[in-house]
């Protein structure tokens, strides 16, 4: 932490604590026996104290979530379940399977598969037993599951949370746990066509989900090593000047250079070379140029590279989504077991937010070839060549929250198309035998929990909650055989004959 | 462990992990640097080592789930995601919203909260920051919730994975990560109106699951700790007699009631009296009946506990659930934080079952009324009164896949509508094309990922995995400017012009 002058540690500590808390927390300052005086610094109230042992050391308790997660409310879930809904429908149009694996994973599976980002897996404390650890992605425990099953071919999609102990810049939709939907071909096929299928699916999500303008970056891992290869970087810093060059799009070529040269020691005119290549960014005419390259065609590893995303362009043609793919010779992406193809979807900024901030807003989906982790896992080494997607959901979802905001949208959080009320006292019986007979239908009901509640507050309650209609049942109602049907939106009233209630109410949802 | 005599504790060890290693575990034997000749027990074949460092110490590696948990298959999951689909339009029905929480908790959330089960917990490594726990159950987090963001009043569901350190009788449907499918009602209303609610919930699910015949047990802790009293239970031991009683349907009377007199030092006429209580079980009668009890009537607690379950039968009747309920004094419970009246569901057995096990075939739902755990979180202490209910979807699930299995169904893992087919060579351009064309429109379809694949293959594909229909594109029918429809049933294909291929196929779908 850098020195604040005159402020001592202590001091900024507690300041930074309160303007760090969440505003939900609360702070329970449990007064322990040896200490009565002390209380929390925020609420200086009584406290509960009957629950905690007074052995317990621990003085302030911060009702809380832990750092980097967050509960999703009702109106958070509502639009969360449409976002999943829409991208796995989209797998199951695609034909692929469900699949669901443990939350954690024995430790030596997730051991040596995320290089540098490895100090960010959460490992569960040593109860006895097994060392575990929690999922970091969904891929690695896919790998597993198909190695231990010895599964050869599988399409497969996966939603699910995974866990990164990451410093959380909440701002930007970043998150120790958060929900990844993967959608993944494993098996030996004719080159590029389930690739060219990942891209699709990227397409159709990004579409469907009306996010903006958007561009599909391509690259390939064989590509990007020969690229290095030709520019003169020693095969001992490959990996770590392709994590450099995964930061372009987050810092500047400038800053990416310098790091590359003055923190990883790599020759000034090396850098050069690589700087012209990164820029490179167009469609299938920048493959064939790249044919012609006078370095780059020297190499095999490249060439391999350029030929499978030649057929990569042709398949996407075929698909009609050509326009939103981009050969960008600076996309890396930071995981260790890609292979081949690799692909990043960012959202393209309107013409203002270019203007803010000219830097990428950041990736929605990514994905790409990884042909040999299956064989990490495999006792003979057998490899199962797979390739796949993920969709970045936090951060959609992110997005489509502040829309929502910005054009203030209202959110229904419940589904209920029925309430039922009455006007009278000593209702409670009749109303609890017309909503069972509701529900039985598989009606949406509802009724407040009281003996006895006013008309007014129950119209209320159904205007609040956007509950299109109301049953009402009284005295008069009784004695002529019949329910008051009320349209809470036309405020109109019909008197149904009882035993017609369940058929007109269907009759009116299904019209609606 | 006890002691088995001759046999040396390790090799009994390795015995044991011969006979309990789970069918589908692969052992990566790692052949490392300084001790060449190791191999695995299980696999004494070459291995893969190029990704394990040579420093690494760990010499067998198996690749397998961690204990107690499991891999959903693609199976498993079309019958999971059916049950989990019946209980969440149930809870919606009844007017419930979504909620999520975090997999992990901070510690100090899950402390007090479960008595003797709190050994059970997962906790994380302290990897620097907050000490944290994986969620024990979906209640505790839910009164966080509440007290956190001070809501007084909500009804709301959640699904979502739990995790218990219990030792797995996986035969059982027991894991140590399992699904909950909770409904909570949170707030203060008038009396057993919410809590009959939550029967009638439990019903209508185990009702549409077609699980059999079903019966739930109700009990009301007041009433449990009337008993008690009366039966002269000294007052510091109500808990753990509470949890002997707790015990009752998987262990007979005779070793229940040993374990309170031998091992919890109860005397045996207080037992003899808990013994009499403990076996009545029946309707509204036995309510009556027990107002009348001359030792539970002086008993205040009891009283109220009675006064509510005389409601609560009142309720049910309305709903016409009455004659699944049943007043059992034997049913405790073993959370600590219930707080009145305490439910559980249980799968009656048929006559032939009945006759090989007498006992419990073990509860399927349950749950209960829990007025102080929202306080436990609030600095005022402020209580929220709850009542909610848990669905054991694992359970539900081992009875239903065993159904299946028993009646030969077979289960489709994916629900591809179209199949795109071509009998000639050199059709890959046109097979991308068309299944394209489908998927733009919605239709959920696939094709093989090969260039060349014989027809014969690209139909069997169909029958093997239940699609539908086939269109087969070829060079007559490219010339014709037509697309062969074929049903895979019935082998019938006909010719249908390309532009209307779209909405042919939609209305073929919509009529089967």
């Amino acid at each position: 932490m850098p020195q604040l002058g005159l402020l001592h540690g202590r001091v900024w500590a507690s300041l930074l604590g309160k303007l760090l808390r969440p505003p939900g927390a609360v702070c329970i300052g449990a007064v322990h026996s040896h200490s009565q005086g002390q209380r929390s610094m925020w609420v200086a109230e009584a406290v509960l104290v009957s629950q905690l042992k007074p052995h317990q050391e621990k003085s302030n308790f911060i009702i809380k979530t832990p750092k980097g997660t967050r509960d999703l409310t009702p109106q958070q879930m509502v639009v969360r379940e449409k976002i999943l809904d829409l991208v796995v429908s989209c797998f199951k149009r695609h034909g692929a399977k469900g699949l669901d694996t443990p939350a954690f994973e024995l430790k030596e599976v997730l051991t040596e598969k995320y290089g540098e980002d490895s100090g960010l897996i959460y490992d569960l404390q040593d109860q006895g037993g097994e060392l575990l650890s929690l999922r970091y992605d969904l891929t690695v425990p896919f790998a597993r599951y198909l190695a231990m099953n010895k599964v050869k071919k599988m399409k497969r999609y996966h939603v699910g949370k995974v866990w990164r102990r990451e410093s959380p810049t909440i701002v930007q939709g970043r998150y120790r746990e958060f929900c990844q939907c993967d959608f993944d071909i494993a098996g030996q096929f004719d080159p590029m066509i389930p690739d060219a299928e990942c891209l699709k699916i990227m397409c159709e999500i990004l579409s469907g989900l009306q996010l903006g303008d958007f561009l599909i970056k391509v690259n390939d891992r064989r590509i990007l090593d020969g690229m290095f290869a030709v520019c003169g970087v020693p095969e001992s810093k490959f990996h770590t000047i392709c994590s450099s060059i995964d930061k372009l799009g987050k810092m500047s070529w400038k800053d990416v250079r310098h790091e590359m040269v003055a923190k990883k020691g790599l020759a000034p005119e090396v850098a050069d070379r690589i700087g012209d290549y990164v820029q490179c960014h167009g469609g299938v005419s920048l493959v064939e140029q790249m044919f012609q390259d006078p370095r780059l065609s020297q190499n095999k590893q490249a060439l391999e590279g350029l030929g499978d995303l030649k057929l990569l362009f042709e398949y996407v043609t075929l698909f009609g989504i050509a326009e939103k793919i981009s050969f960008d010779l600076s996309l890396a992406r930071g995981l260790d077991y890609y292979t081949g193809v690799v692909y990043e979807a960012v959202l393209l900024p309107t013409p203002a937010q270019a203007e803010e901030e000219p830097l990428n807003v950041g990736s929605v989906a990514a994905g790409g070839r990884y042909d040999g982790l299956v064989g990490m896992f495999d006792p003979k080494g057998h490899k199962v060549p797979c390739v796949g997607l993920s969709i970045g959901v936090e951060r959609i979802f992110s997005i489509v929250e502040q829309k929502m905001k910005t054009f203030g949208e209202k959110i229904r959080t419940t589904e209920t198309q029925v309430f039922v009320a009455s006007p009278q006292k000593n209702f409670l019986q009749e109303r609890l035998k017309l909503i069972a007979e509701l529900w039985d239908a598989g009606i949406k009901a509802e009724l407040l929990y009281k003996n006895n509640p006013k008309l007014l507050t129950q119209l209320h309650y159904c205007e609040n909650m956007g509950i299109p209609l109301v049953v009402i049942v009284g005295e008069q109602e009784l004695k002529e055989g019949v329910i008051k049907l009320r349209s809470v939106a036309s405020r109109e009233e019909v008197a149904i004959k009882r035993e017609n209630l369940v058929a007109e109410i269907q009759k009116r949802l299904s019209e609606s």
